[in-house]
């Protein structure tokens, strides 16, 4: 067992690895054209998802956005079956019954030609990305997050705001704020002052029996968590799920509030800019709606 | 002369080229990680510029720009001294008397581990891009540019719109609708209606004495012809420049009106959605300040 460990020996897998148009690379190697589109302009779009024995939660809903924003785009996707063989080949070393993440990003690629109207015929540069699933600390769970509101300003306007694409540098600035202030995460506001989302989750508060989330009107990302949720999970908790604007004032007001992504799952708030979020303490329908989830996990 | 061409022979001048972190690549290479963050978060900041002769010009505002930019992110740029050899190595084998574009593109590089927040310590990835500068037809002066008003908004409360990030997709977005409606330029309003600028270019309008453009609180790209006209062009022209928000209607009334980038100059702009500006024909003013432009770059 000793020998050849970090010498030689089998490939260790569940290691980070990444696939460039479906050939393994090295993630430090150069791997793409500088002048990859992606690069350049931020001409692109991307999943995140999480994946067990061969096959990934939710996949179907992963597509469905990641088509929906190439559409906007009128950027050309790859074949589903093109898709789903890139990601089975890249799940087929994982150890069984282990999770992880799979990171799936499609830009325009090499232009021909300078200048920010993309070739019609453009070939689009695939990019996957699997990384060992690492848990949140189970005491996250327990002792809920702090977030800050951010000053960025979330353009519920923008084409881009409903679509996960490449462009995602003002959500790296409101994580950094919140870090710089010591919290955990940054909620968004949109550009009237609702709630839209926090810098890589969905936000939902609960109030009484409702369980209300920002529509996408107020520039909230469609999370696969958070359709399910609202599809599925809610009504099975008991609750009523309600899509209608959020402001700062009301996590103070509600009775519990959490966060929510493919990865993290369901997250307890519990302050905000340093106010209590509620009673100030994970409330049990965020515990609840992990349970119920973390079931779905299990059983698909 | 004939012997070689196309098959072997010296290098050919003043053909696009590409440098990552100083080290020439071939322009269709893989040069960057795929996990690199300009690629994967649009995690980073970029110029294009206008050289000759060995020397950049503006660089000097084009530098500013660049860590007012890179300020806002809080990514370590490498010291000027070190962009400016990179940038003189690129021009070195240019003919004389020749201009050439150059985009730096500066990311935040390859991350040690997942999520939105920064390594402290990351080491930026440097890219360099030089190509022919191909000037715009000279009959597009001529007979001037038409544009849209695009749907996209700008969203001047982000700490993005008066940086020159490599998010960008909201500009191509606009660019793409201008084209597929026959226009060759977008123009972008802020969320409040206010005109912000053009995809790629800023926006001026004249009324009378007076050559009025968008204000940075508008949500304006801070171009650097735009402060050059601001400061020093219109003056000598004997216009007054005035910083003040401008709306879609202001072009119907105004006498004229341009559109300005260090690679285009000044562009008239003759109509907008199908509606004359001006009298929908180049104005006097525009031609003026483009001769001024063209007597300062070849002076510089």
């Amino acid at each position: 067992m000793i020998l050849g460990q970090g010498v030689v020996g089998p490939r260790r897998v569940n290691e980070r690895r990444v696939w460039v148009n479906g050939q393994p690379v090295d993630e430090r190697a150069p791997a793409l054209s500088a002048l990859d589109r992606g690069f350049t302009l931020g001409d692109g779009v991307f999943e995140t998802m999480r994946a067990r024995d061969g096959r990934v939660f939710a996949f179907e809903r992963h597509l469905a956005r990641l088509r929906r924003g190439a559409g906007v785009l009128a950027l050309p996707l790859p074949p589903v079956g093109e898709l789903e063989r890139l990601v089975c080949g890249a799940l087929a070393d994982v150890q069984p019954d282990t999770w992880v993440t799979l990171r799936l990003s499609i830009s325009r690629g090499f232009p021909r030609q300078r200048g920010l109207l993309p070739d019609p015929d453009a070939i689009p540069t695939v990019v996957l990305h699997r990384a060992p699933l690492v848990p949140y600390p189970a005491d996250l769970y327990d002792r809920g997050v702090t977030a800050i509101v951010s000053a960025v300003r979330r353009n519920e306007h923008s084409p881009l705001a409903t679509i996960k694409s490449l462009c995602y540098l003002e959500n790296v600035l409101a994580r950094q704020a919140a870090a710089a202030r010591g919290a955990g995460e940054a909620l968004l506001c949109n550009t009237a002052g609702e709630l839209a989302c926090a810098s890589a989750m969905n936000l939902f508060a609960v109030f009484g029996a409702a369980l209300v989330t920002p529509p996408l009107s107020s520039g909230a990302l469609p999370g696969t968590v958070r359709a399910l949720i609202l599809e599925k999970l809610a009504p099975v908790a008991g609750l009523e799920p309600v899509e209608r604007p959020l402001v700062p004032e009301d996590l103070a007001r509600c009775d519990e509030a959490f966060l929510t992504n493919a990865l993290a799952g369901v997250l307890p708030l519990v302050q905000v800019d340093g106010h209590p979020v509620g009673d100030g303490a994970p409330g049990r329908w965020s515990r609840r709606l992990y349970q119920i989830l973390a079931d779905v996990w299990k059983s698909e």
